[in-house]
């Protein structure tokens, strides 16, 4: 690994939730969930300048917290108030292809304001997870001068608050979300003709999540397409997009450069970290993952990915 | 180019049709279509020792067989009968993702019996495009010792001619099928796993086409994913399945040899030639390529995958 000195910092806000999910393999409750939950164990792999800005209510099992710090995330910024912590219920189709929510009691998180700390403002990485858009314009007002802002949103904010959402995504640099997403929001089904709208509403780049097609960078310089892990054994896509969006973060903080070689290999590391999230439920895919373990799968994807430039 | 002589022969069997297109882009009538008609134009494009099998009836169009001839293809197997040529009337939904047949015409397709010359027998690369899997064994039988046979088939078959086609999968090196028609054959919804059962079902490999997610190949040496290129221009998707057969069996005959390399060269070679057929009606998109254009295309699609092998 590269001298932690000179890593960046990665500032992480988005949900800490509890999940109940159905599907193929059975109903699992209060499982560990939310985009911060995934994105900042994730990132926790590359780098220890990962701090993070949520909340959870008095009923949030504290060894989640925990396991964070001790993986060493600054977990300071997890807000504990009283009442009943994120809780979303969703039912996974039997192939795992399509999901729906058959729940979702915000909670705590219903007046969550972000408020970053002093420490917190020069981050130099800031990655604002689905929530809210008011939200994440509100964190990037605290924040200084980070050298890359990212950001993910869903369809509902898509949907109800597309004016915020707009003006937020004229702040930022980089957006990340799934194909449907990025349909919806562009209103066009041409996923190059969408990203090429995306960039026209601010952000310089654009990452389109695909799943088990892998994810396409889109940014004035071109287009990149990450492959994705093809997997014999799916057991819960939730959270495979944040492990994704922490790989990529955690891994340019780590490398301390936004080169485009750099952020190519850093799409590829999210594939990675997205792979292991789906193998199986919660954050439990992402338990004790080593350097050499994330290694040997990010050999694996080059290895999938290899061919030679030849010359008609 | 390599020198011709060093060019494997390619035996093309499959259909040469008539399509009428509905679609976001109007009604389009007797546009020429079939699988045939596809591989071996995309074909001619790297070898000129390609050779068709097929039939057409007293309605089609002569223009269409010169234009092959001209190509360099062999076309004195294409048989023209009295009666109809198969036609092909269907529907794209608008965002082109979805489509519909809306009749099924076979005319002289219904009693086809395909009949390999003695100058053809000794072809060394054989390709069985998607026909009954009946016709598709009789061939087998009259070719000698092909290096390879790839075959495509289609979910009427996997349907309605299961045994059949087990019969003639087992004699065949090469499946080439769509990830839907994979899941319907393997009966397993996992692409991994239902590679893994077809690979049990006698061919040594199979490549799975997926359209603009690309094409994966699984084999007993492992896996490798071939991008598809963001296109912002898709009119027709008709042919892209046959147009990336036909780029991948046209390189390694031109390549002459079938090594782990090759063959990911070759899977690429397939997707750029897709992609080219996509961007217009019938074989529009495939008319007056060009090596330098073929050559740019693949340097595109390179340059969208690459990405650097690092050390963490």
């Amino acid at each position: 690994m590269h001298q932690r000195s000179a890593h960046r910092s990665l500032l992480v806000i988005g949900s800490v939730a509890l999940d109940d999910i159905d599907g193929p393999f059975g109903f699992h409750k209060d499982l560990l969930g939310g985009s911060a939950s995934f994105i900042a164990r994730v990132a926790s792999y590359f780098t220890n300048k990962v701090s993070v800005v949520a909340v959870v209510g008095d009923d949030f099992p504290k060894h989640h917290i925990d396991e964070l710090t001790a993986l060493g995330v600054d977990t300071s910024g997890i807000e504990r108030k009283a009442g009943e912590t994120f809780h979303w219920v969703g039912k996974y189709a039997p192939d795992l292809s399509t999901r729906e929510t058959l729940d979702t009691r915000l909670g705590v998180f219903a007046d969550f304001a972000p408020k970053v700390r002093e420490d917190q403002r020069d981050a130099q990485l800031v990655l604002l997870g689905n929530i809210d858009p008011t939200l994440q314009l509100d964190v990037l007002r605290q924040v200084r001068a980070p050298a890359l802002v990212a950001l993910d949103t869903m369809n509902l904010w898509i949907n109800i608050k597309r004016d915020e959402l707009l003006k937020t995504l004229a702040k930022v640099q980089t957006l990340m979300i799934n194909d449907e997403e990025a349909r919806l929001l562009a209103e066009e089904h041409n996923l190059r003709r969408a990203a090429a709208k995306i960039l026209k509403m601010g952000p310089t780049s654009v990452i389109i999540k695909r799943g088990d097609a892998g994810a396409l960078l889109f940014h004035g310089g071109g287009a990149f397409a990450a492959p994705a892990m093809p997997l014999a054994d799916v057991k819960d896509p939730t959270g495979a997009g944040d492990s994704f969006a922490g790989g990529l973060m955690g891994y340019l903080a780590y490398a301390g450069d936004l080169s485009p070689a750099t952020i190519r290999t850093a799409m590829i590391m999210g594939s990675v970290m997205g792979s292991f999230a789906v193998e199986k439920f919660s954050v439990d895919g992402l338990r004790d993952l080593t350097t050499p373990r994330i290694q040997q799968r990010f050999d694996e994807l080059a290895e999938l990915a290899a061919f030679d430039r030849v010359r008609l």
